[in-house]
């Protein structure tokens, strides 16, 4: 019996061994650096054509943050250029955060267009465990331009190609994404994929989905040769360090140019050299199932892939067209699309749990201080009003800056959605550049844009840069958005202006003859004011001289501006020598004073801390005084203002003692900084509140 | 050799079967009814405390809908009563369906009021592949009112205890949700750990994330018995067949009674109950991990769970404070919550793919009737917008119902964002019922929330009711919006006006006066006209009586409305002879006439098929006249116009062909419709138009 008992034993033991080693392995059996490999094996069944069947089995993915395990950072490189990709792939990173649970560091090649707008909104939207890092883009260009391209990414669409070359090379991995994919599933999940490459396999592509590379879409369509249908480059697994052992530059400059002998030029941009590589060399490519490349293109069959899969996992909307392609299925997926468009991007503030030095710069200063604010207090909500960081989209459209040009002025304002109607009035009275801050939601900025682009009189003005900065918190940040509008103004002086006024149909070159007239340099610091007045009516024929204006005022139909409520206001501007006024005169400060002025670019900012309704306007003016700005007011500048609901700041103002308790905290605390500041000088702005107090 | 060799290779062939029925299990292995029956035996390890390792591997979830696989419905139950628990279970609702890829079947519990709320809501919202069953929480009353409850849920809280009793008997397996849920992740995933269940166990619950049942929070205090730190009814997995089975009604009575006997009264409803129950007979109990039911109560010891998992999967904010708890990460989870707070609805009428017969009633019918519109034609959006289905979710706020009173009088009006500053005035001019309907987004209806509670005068007013209208469309469905407000009236008379009016202070009172001095009742159709002015002053010292009403308009402060632009709006209510009236006159309809009247609630509606800008109201004077309505001018009542920014709507009126055009049309076939209906009575209708056209 002991003879073959032993066998037995040993068998029995082996087989229990084994399926403790393949328990385990399903277990804990992930690789340290990339998830599972033993799911590699399992490749060309579960993750292959096949969705159906291994929707419901997933990769084990990479480690996310947890107590005591590393966490995996996922590497992505976006090739990004120009205003509206940068507004694509804002959404894009939406989608891509919503369901992350691992840190993530972007790679970004940008022109200077898209790093200038992404630089700004990355730094204010302050993400937690997200690492941002650009690439120049013009840079590349001479690595590529050689290429004929007829692709309407334009040369952008051929860098991909460049990215080994170009990414750290101690970068190993990265997922390389097209600004048109959205996701809606975790990134982590498509990083697990690597782990199912061959050694040999170097780039990870979903099949396209369109008969394109066939060559049978029309008459004499020569496409450049794929294999069988070819594959789409909108989402690639790029193993870097393979590529460059591989010699990866030289192969595909080498098969680039052998087909650009007969092809003359791409029509896909790299997806055609991808296509002519893997064709010569079958053994690189490693197939994603196609979920994760959902390509809604004009002639896509993209439908044999997700009527099979219930989890679709990216969605490449890869027409020109864009959203509005023609799909039976297009409302589904352009609801994923704009759940993103509209989400608000502050909630993907969220931290990681677990994850350790995920916050980005100034983060941890700004949690600091708002958790000493105290909720009790009466003037919470201003504190932390003030702390906001808001996130800022600047340039959201394409914009053509300014030429340059001595004495231009740019108009600045600031706006929110109840106040978009009065851009097309704005932009016949002011022919110049303006620069406008928009206070919205994600969802606002939405149809702002759909407004801008049916409006023929605002499509057709490239000269007006929209700002957008994103709505957080109970109260207006009036001061922040001014400060935004004015940083972008690109020309040597600012009009600093009010939404809700229309200027002179002159007032743009009077200012710029003035400017030059008064030989405003940089020797000379002055602020040019120009008059305000209003209208009760809602229906104004807007005078077109001094002269028609003076008429208006005689017969009652304007009024100098607030002069019911508020002439102190004004008042320092002097209307009466102003109507008879042929030259600049001087005037002085006095308390109160907030006219609307003209003053070089480089001006003091706006105090950010007046947050709401009041003395926003005022407390700029004080600084222009106190840095000995000269007051100069123009005799036939004027501007208008429009009447208009009161806003719902100004109606809580009225209507709240703890509001205007906190405005007269806020005005204290501002006095107390200019006499730190200025010291002495800065007594006569303390002594003129306290008299105007003392009178009220 | 052989000897030797042969028990070798029966050992390798058994390995290899047994190996191949494992890696079969994981591939095929499911259940066909709910998952993978075999994971059950991995509960202890997997899916108790140890969220960590386990969270990577996931159970195979039941079958969604794909080709060829019938699809799992999964069944949820929620306890849902009163305004407030009504919106909250929207945001549950939207979470779970933003996740979810199967069909659904929510068993809903109510009473009247979330009744009433929910199934408008539903029926309007029109999601595939849900369905929807109301049961009468009145009805469950007598099953649990014997039980003493202290808990802020009421006697609703224990009515999770009868679902057995009451849910229909085919049903097997539920899950059941407190309102006050988020998910994070997709349900079948939870759905799925029903495959764990030993052949014991009948509830599946997760642990209690406090001391509560410890005993030992304060002094004193004495909790119901439980397991440990007991567990928590947030959410449950109900085995229903098997409660049945093991006399479940029976079973928590006699441990209830028993206890009661002691303890006097349930401190949180049907958990104490559950937890009693399972002291008893813990191998009832399947424990569930704790990411299924993250509880962010007052003294929460949810850090434990969360701070160790990577994933949440629900969210339980079970303190009363509810997202004013709070808890250091407050801001990760408020983040999550807020964002199906503000979550667009109208994306998750997304199909499933692959799933039958799941669209809901008239959603058919609609998607036709969208895909017939030629997207070319020039009044495309007009037609879109005619067809638009939006979700409307009636009494949004909580309300008193006015008392049943012969004579009284319910203000009629709709809103959007942009005139909420008006409610304040408006509650002050009008101290009757009101029935609101605002257009708004999901985002836009947090903000009004927050308005409302955050203003004095709004907060202390139960008898206006606000029924939310979502946004759907570029136009501003007007008719529609009026046709929400006029069908939630319940007086029987309403008063159809614009929100930029406010009524004279008495008017309410001289309403309800003038209808039973007049006798107005069912035998005698009549529209009382409220003569209209206007201001174009934005500060109005409204007037107190007609008297001083007149001295403005004689004093050019006021103007009868629209007298400048539209004098035909209003000419039949004869002004002049107005002044002079004392007794109600009547006069004849004429072409262009607008007034506000006064109707009886079940007045025709208004015409749905114009949207934005014109002719709204015109339709709807023009349909009472064709039904015979006498139209009879009150000698005491006004109402005065407010000035305003232009609207959108108008301003794209006036400054676009294509949208003048499309409003021509929409007249000539409300014309055609008029004669299809009251032949050649509404002759005269069409005349008028072709006069009032040829003289334009």
């Amino acid at each position: 019996m002991l003879p073959r008992g032993r066998p037995r034993a040993l068998g029995a033991v082996t087989l229990l061994l084994l399926l403790l080693l393949l328990v385990g392995f399903f277990l804990f059996g992930r690789d340290p650096e990339y998830g599972l490999r033993a799911a590699a094996t399992l490749d060309g069944d579960l993750y292959g054509s096949r969705n159906r069947s291994a929707a419901s089995l997933q990769p084990l993915l990479p480690p996310k943050c947890e107590v005591g395990v590393p966490p995996q950072l996922l590497h992505v490189a976006i090739v990004c250029a120009g205003y509206n990709s940068s507004r694509e792939v804002i959404t894009l990173v939406k989608s891509l955060l919503f369901y992350r649970k691992n840190p993530l560091h972007l790679h970004l090649v940008t022109d200077a267009i898209a790093r200038n707008i992404l630089e700004t909104l990355f730094r204010t939207w302050m993400v937690p465990a997200v690492v941002i890092r650009f690439y120049d883009a013009e840079e590349l260009k001479p690595l590529i331009s050689w290429i004929p391209n007829k692709h309407y990414s334009g040369l952008y669409g051929l860098m991909k190609l460049v990215l080994p070359s170009i990414l750290p090379l101690s970068l190993a991995r990265v997922i390389v994404l097209d600004t048109d994919v959205t996701f809606s599933s975790d990134i982590a999940e498509l990083w697990a994929l690597f782990a199912h490459f061959s050694d040999k396999q170097v780039v990870g592509l979903v099949e396209n989905q369109s008969d394109w590379y066939l060559g049978n879409l029309w008459k004499n369509h020569r496409p450049w040769p794929a294999l069988g249908r070819g594959f789409n480059t909108g989402v690639i697994l790029l193993w870097l360090d393979r590529l460059r052992q591989t010699g990866w530059e030289q192969m595909w400059k080498l098969i680039a140019k052998q087909e650009l002998l007969t092809l003359m030029a791409t029509s896909l941009a790299d997806q055609d050299v991808f296509n002519a590589v893997i064709k010569e060399h079958p053994e690189l490519v490693h197939p994603l199932p196609c979920v994760w490349n959902v390509q809604l293109s004009d002639h896509t069959l993209a439908e044999r892939c997700y009527l099979e899969a219930a989890d679709l996992k990216v969605i490449h909307w890869n027409s020109p067209k864009k959203l509005r392609v023609k799909n039976k299925h297009a409302e589904f997926f352009r609801n994923l699309h704009l759940t993103f468009l509209g989400y608000d991007g502050k909630l993907l503030r969220r931290e990681l749990f677990g994850c350790p030095n995920q916050l980005p710069p100034g983060a941890e200063q700004l949690q600091q201080a708002l958790a000493q604010l105290d909720e009790e207090e009466p003037c919470f909500e201003f504190r932390q009003q003030q702390l906001s960081v808001h996130r800022v989209h600047i340039t959201f459209l394409p914009h053509q800056p300014p030429p340059p040009r001595p004495h231009d002025v740019t108009l600045v304002a600031q706006l929110s959605m109840d106040r978009l109607q009065m851009l097309e009035a704005l932009c016949r009275h002011w022919p110049g550049p303006m620069s406008l801050a928009l206070y919205l939601t994600d969802a606002e900025a939405q149809q702002f844009l759909h407004f801008v682009e049916t409006s023929p009189v605002l499509s057709a003005r490239k000269d007006v840069a929209y700002h957008i900065v994103y709505r957080e918190g109970p109260l207006y940040p009036v001061n922040q958005l001014r400060n935004v509008a004015l940083a972008q103004a690109l020309t040597p002086y600012v009009f600093l202006s009010d939404i809700d006024f229309l200027p002179a149909y002159s007032l743009y070159d009077y200012l710029r003859a003035s400017i030059e007239q008064l030989e405003l340099g940089s020797q000379r610091k002055a602020a040019l004011v120009v008059p305000a007045f209003e209208t009760l009516h809602y229906r104004l024929s807007f005078p077109n001289s001094k002269a028609e204006l003076l008429t208006l005022l005689d017969a009652g139909s304007l009024y100098t501006f607030r002069y019911h409520e508020w002439p102190q206001g004004h008042a320092p501007t002097d209307y009466a020598r102003w109507r008879e006024a042929k030259a600049p005169y001087h005037v002085q400060w006095a308390a109160d004073y907030e006219p609307y002025v003209v003053v070089p670019r480089d001006c003091p900012r706006y105090d950010p801390r007046f947050v709401g309704f009041g003395w926003n306007k005022v407390a700029h003016i004080i600084e222009l005084d106190a840095q000995e700005y000269e007051l100069l007011v123009l005799p036939e500048a004027f501007s208008i203002h429009l009447p208009h609901a009161p806003s719902l700041d100004i109606s809580r103002f009225r209507s709240s003692p703890t509001y205007r308790h906190c405005l007269q905290t806020l005005k204290e605390e501002f006095h107390q900084d200019l006499s730190r500041r200025y010291g002495a000088a800065a007594l006569k702005y303390l002594t003129a509140l306290q008299q105007s107090q003392s009178r009220a």
